[in-house]
């Protein structure tokens, strides 16, 4: 099976500390790499966990707080002096697109590559990409400004050929696409091999949600209802519940019930807010909820 | 005698690397500090090395390549978040305003202090700030974009009392800042003890010269003539002369070239391309010419 994962670029909040960059991660499916935020610094921790440059094909941000953009203009002039060529797209909130174009015009003239803007409609469910190899969609948040989060869905792959069976019966090379896509096989002396004798079922597709800044959103499992892994924001612990609320954060035991009511696979926390010099107590405080939680930390690498 | 300081946040060039952080600098005189560039990164380094952001009273930006600004507005924001009230000045080429006016309306609206702006004309020597203690003058430089650095002065201060001849003569505490400011001291018989035997003379003044990023100038010696500590960008190696001269940078000969023709007390090498693994080469070349050299590095606090 093709890998899908997921690396932690950084997993703070706002403010700096010394023990976790601000939000961006790298998801990566078939050689493709797509970026979620851009936080100071993540170019930094591209070069820290030897990410090359140049195969991530987007760039995805889910809002206009700085801690999930000011990485941008210092990537991209980078990408620009290591020779990159191809084209760039930056998903973001339509507002931020004169921001960037300033940025572009000033400090990045003569850029070896083009950045393209695809402007976002943070309030609606919608996919906004789509290749080969998955899809992916906005799902509308509740933040301060306006905010969505992403849905990276796999699409449904093909059947698995059964070696043996296509051993036993002798068919050819060239029939195999056929019989991926649903033909039955019939040999020379006429008989119909139905297709399901010759394939077994198609892995699952799988499903990663990225849920981050959001106050808590009851509906929002509906959204995210059965993803194999789910990043939800957990700035607070539930004892800073006021404090949650005032900023439009979640607490990890609010993390944890979206997990629960959406019977995702694993949820992963992250965002910490500076205030805590560990973040056990936010895990226990979800395990509670929702066991098959872990912690983001600057580095892992998820398999989603 | 009070400590002079230059904090070296950052030594790099445009490249990110895990060994430099891009340029800024903290001068420390007096309780006061000023800050010179701002790369990204750069509030990390001020938590990293316990430099209280609270005293940073002014920004001085020599040109506007993102290695020496992108660090600007994740500072602001961090500023603006823990509570800053007194305002902050930020000395830069005046085409930077409306790009960091729009980043101030856009990222930092309710920021608790004000920002004010001061735009350079880097075509000129001239003194752009002073106070009881210092001033500071920008020094123009030849790089792809306009481009000065800065000549920090500190100002002449008042002789030294000589505690031995104020007690000899039964002189009143009253009397010392007449003294300290050249009166003689009439004694109750009428005899005049002259100023030159109450005091000994004035540590002399001291003075610090950022320039970065320049291309060698000849006539720069002249500009920093006599200062205590000149730090000049060696971007390059002699060997890749070609190199800086067609990106407008200097080699580490030509830094010490500057340094040995100004008569400077030391040198401090900076800004080096991500080229070399090893800055000891760049340290040895500079040598040769000028003995007085060090490296900075991150974290290191030279005595102006």
């Amino acid at each position: 099976m093709e890998p899908f994962t997921v690396r932690i670029l950084g997993c703070g909040s706002a403010l700096p500390t010394l023990r976790h960059y601000p939000s961006s991660q790298v998801i990566e499916l078939r050689e493709k790499q797509f970026m979620i935020d851009c936080g100071e610094g993540t170019q930094i921790q591209l070069r820290r966990l030897h990410i090359h440059f140049s195969r991530i094909i987007a760039v995805f941000i889910s809002h206009l707080h700085g801690d999930h953009c000011f990485g941008l203009p210092g990537m991209l002039s980078t990408f620009g002096m290591t020779g990159r060529t191809a084209p760039l797209h930056i998903y973001a909130p339509s507002s931020f697109e004169p921001i960037l174009q300033q940025t572009l015009d000033f400090f990045c003239q003569g850029l070896g590559f083009e950045v393209i803007f695809h402007g976002l409609d943070t309030t609606q469910q919608k996919v906004i990409y789509e290749d080969r190899s998955l899809t992916v969609e906005t799902i509308p948040l509740q933040h301060r400004v306006e905010c969505c989060g992403f849905l990276f869905r796999e699409k449904q792959m093909l059947p698995h050929i059964r070696r043996d069976m296509i051993d036993f019966y002798h068919i050819p090379i060239s029939q195999i696409n056929n019989i991926k896509n649903g033909a039955d096989w019939i040999t020379p002396d006429g008989d119909i091999i139905p297709n399901d004798r010759l394939t077994s079922p198609a892995t699952p597709a799988r499903s990663y949600a990225y849920c981050s800044d959001t106050r808590y959103i009851k509906s929002l499992s509906k959204q995210v209802q059965g993803v194999n892994t789910l990043y939800h924001e957990s700035t607070y612990l539930a004892k800073d519940a006021d404090r949650a609320k005032l900023y439009w954060h979640s607490t990890s035991e609010q993390a944890a019930k979206v997990a629960h009511d959406a019977k995702v696979g694993k949820l992963l926390l992250g965002h910490y807010s500076a205030r805590y010099n560990n973040e056990e107590l936010l895990l226990k405080e979800a395990q509670a909820i929702f066991p098959n939680t872990i912690l983001s930390q600057e580095g892992m690498v998820i398999d989603v």
